[in-house]
């Protein structure tokens, strides 16, 4: 038998097994065929018996060939497999230029991410060495993040929970996805329209029974609800995504008394309660769920950064025993790493400082935006102009996307408001304009250079 | 009116706002009440104007009350709340013993871990002040870390792809949740048995369609799979759980063969497929995946820890696109902050160093087990005892979970075969038994005491 060693491969043992795996892939050592004894082999290529019996062991458990005691080594029977052309096609990934000027809704203040904070706190955590650190831990997430939790909705949110009825997961998607599940296939989904779900296809893909419920200048339309006959609906009662409507009180009771029916939920996504810029927060619509019906969903993505991936549900009591049910198998997504460093940050009480100095660095972009917008013709802002992002309006015939695709071109990144619609839009194109990831220079900038484009068209 | 202001609220215009409001909620403010003006209840209490005039604000924009122009503040309609006993019912945690020699098949060697070569890896990550640590990213995850996983899954697995081609997750079930919503829920699913998916609840939970396939002494019965009309199988090559068979190539290549019809799909969970303890590792069946129909599922959990929660597969190409176009909202559940720790962790040659120090030491455990269970009467090891756990048999009539629960009791964590399988066990009792979780000398005292145990029954 002749052996077609490649040194490249490594170790000799290994080049002895390669050689003959490819003999039998290639059909040149037919199946049945006896493999030349283990002493003959060996001193055929003066190379020790030892190796040959390497190789031939690991030839023998991926099944290439099978030893019979006493007689020797046999080439099995093995299928033959179609060998085809890989596929060479390049995915080719989508580059789009990104904006100077990024108006997005989603941006953050990095700037002001405590960066030596958080190497304390990782310096701290790793430092521990504690075995809890190395262990998959509650899939529910970790214990003391979610007291830590829970002690912060109660003081800044005004929602009394305790930790056994929180979840924690990695970002809104996620718990949504887990609460689908939960609630069932079969159950009719009513989003706000407008309202984010409609503009991440993530959020209705194939779900069987989605509804978009109009707002009015109060919210989620309830008289909707009913006509839609809706059974969960998704709601952002603290600064509504866009349009930045605060629910009233009467509207949220209103909201609570629909879902006091059996199987009826309500989804409070809170994703910016805390920023405010005037007035005290407007306690979230949990902390007046007395029919258990409200299912809470708060983030660390608005308030400290998106990429930390940490996102958390407050459950009424019922959902949660179906949850320990049918998810005790799933586990929590997220690094214990990052859950025990999170942990240290929002107890040393770091969190609440974030939070409030960033409410503040916020709060004068915000007056700031205000002026500005203000002062340019041929754009209006839409009340209430609360929260993290602005409603404007273009005061010109010219379609939406047309527009920011324009602007985009010209460096100013700005959201056309219909892409988070199933409405039809008739009158003058409405955008999405937030801050929070521009400085205070780059608003200037940016919206000076948006009135200039303004101004062009 | 008379306001009962409550000091512990804190500032001055909140106990005015609250007081208000109280009055409200409980119907002593009938709706069309008209408030005192600013000036009046500012001089009434000796308070200055802004204060009531804060108050009034928070009141308003919470939906409270409404403003007339010039005429003045009216307390508003609201609905009535029925005010429920809040739900005291505590839940009660499921308290169990954990035992002190505990042979789980998910443990790992938590004494070895790395902890100073990661509090370096994370200090250097949070260091660079990197702006795209804050950022949400990719949702396929990090691209720095995808090739990292891409270079070693060629050097490691034997498996060619592209950065592209990967998606990094939080963990198996979180895999395998997107690939159920990507293929379907029409599709009829396999999985072994006995095998890992029907000792979780979270696997088989709400399919509506999932067959178990036995698994004969080559891994999972192809004949099994064409009979029950599958779609997708679950495997595990490299080592079957809880069985421990190496799928010999030629049941490899019958099952790339089933496989070549479209819509049908092989998801390979290597789970442990870098620690074989004789011959060196199998490649991948991916490696051979020449039909492109093999999802491949790795994970850091084994051969770090589970506690990162840091999984990925490596996906088919027509499938990678389903993906982009569904999921592209969806985002990577893994913090960024640990992606990019992991990411130099493996770049810097630490991941290789690790693995190669963590085959040595569970190999050496691997060698002290068959040694000791070997010398249990009684008791009998079924081959073939490879892989990061065994499956043992005892050779008493005798209930394997009352056996199970007897040994925990007496500090001796063991898991019964069956709860792994749909099949009714009407032999002697079977048992998986790991021992990465233990030390040496714990395994040596474990396994007298399990000794001490059969003995006694």
């Amino acid at each position: 038998m002749y052996l077609n060693l490649n040194p490249e491969i490594g170790h000799l043992y290994l080049q002895v097994y390669s050689a003959i795996r490819d003999m039998i892939i290639s059909r040149e050592l037919k199946d049945g065929t006896k493999l030349p004894s283990i002493r003959s082999l060996s001193s055929e290529y003066s190379i020790s018996k030892n190796t040959v019996s390497n190789a031939y062991y690991q030839l023998e458990i991926e099944g290439y060939i099978s030893s019979v005691e006493k007689v020797g080594f046999f080439v099995n029977k093995i299928d033959h497999l179609v060998q085809l052309d890989s596929d060479s096609e390049e995915s080719t990934p989508i580059s789009e230029i990104k904006p100077i000027y990024d108006f997005s809704f989603s941006g953050v203040d990095s700037s002001s991410f405590p960066y030596s904070i958080w190497r304390r706190v990782f310096r701290e955590t790793v430092n521990s060495e504690d075995e809890t650190l190395l262990r998959q831990g509650d899939p529910k997430g970790l214990y003391e993040l979610r007291d830590a939790i829970a002690n912060y909705l109660k003081n800044s949110r005004g929602v009394s929970t305790s930790p056994d009825d929180i979840i924690i997961s990695a970002g809104t998607e996620h718990l949504f996805y887990l609460l689908r599940r939960l609630l069932g296939e079969n159950s009719k989904y009513g989003f706000e329209d407008p309202g984010y779900a409609w503009g991440n296809e993530f959020f209705t893909y194939d779900l069987k029974s989605a509804a978009p419920i109009p707002i009015d200048e109060s919210g989620i339309k309830i008289s909707d609800l009913v006509r839609e006959d809706v059974d969960i609906c998704l709601v952002t009662p603290a600064h509504q995504f866009p349009t930045g409507i605060v629910m009233p009180i009467s509207r949220r009771i209103e909201l609570l008394n629909w879902a006091a029916v059996e199987n009826r939920f309500i989804i409070e996504d809170d994703y910016d309660g805390e920023f405010k810029f005037s007035g005290r927060p407007v306690p979230a619509l949990k902390s007046m769920d007395v029919f258990d019906s409200v299912i809470y969903m708060g983030s660390f993505s608005k308030c400290l950064t998106p990429s930390l991936r940490i996102s958390y549900m407050v459950m009424p009591k019922k959902l949660m025993r179906l949850y320990e049910n049918a998810f005790s198998g799933f586990g929590c997504p997220c690094s214990v790493f990052i859950q025990k460093a999170l942990t240290t940050f929002i107890k040393d009480g770091y969190f609440e400082k974030h939070i409030n100095r960033m409410r503040n660095i916020y709060s004068g972009k915000h007056e700031l935006m205000t002026g500005l917008l203000g002062k340019i013709n041929g754009l209006k802002i839409i009340p209430p102009q609360s929260g993290m992002s602005f409603v404007i309006e273009l005061k010109k015939d010219i379609d939406g996307e047309s527009f920011a695709e324009y602007a985009r071109k010209n460096g100013i990144g700005i959201t056309p408001l219909n892409r988070f619609s199933t409405i039809e839009e008739n009158s003058n194109p409405k955008f999405i304009i937030g801050f929070a990831g521009l400085s205070k220079s780059e608003i200037k900038t940016g919206l000076s250079a948006l009135k200039d484009l303004i101004n062009r068209i």
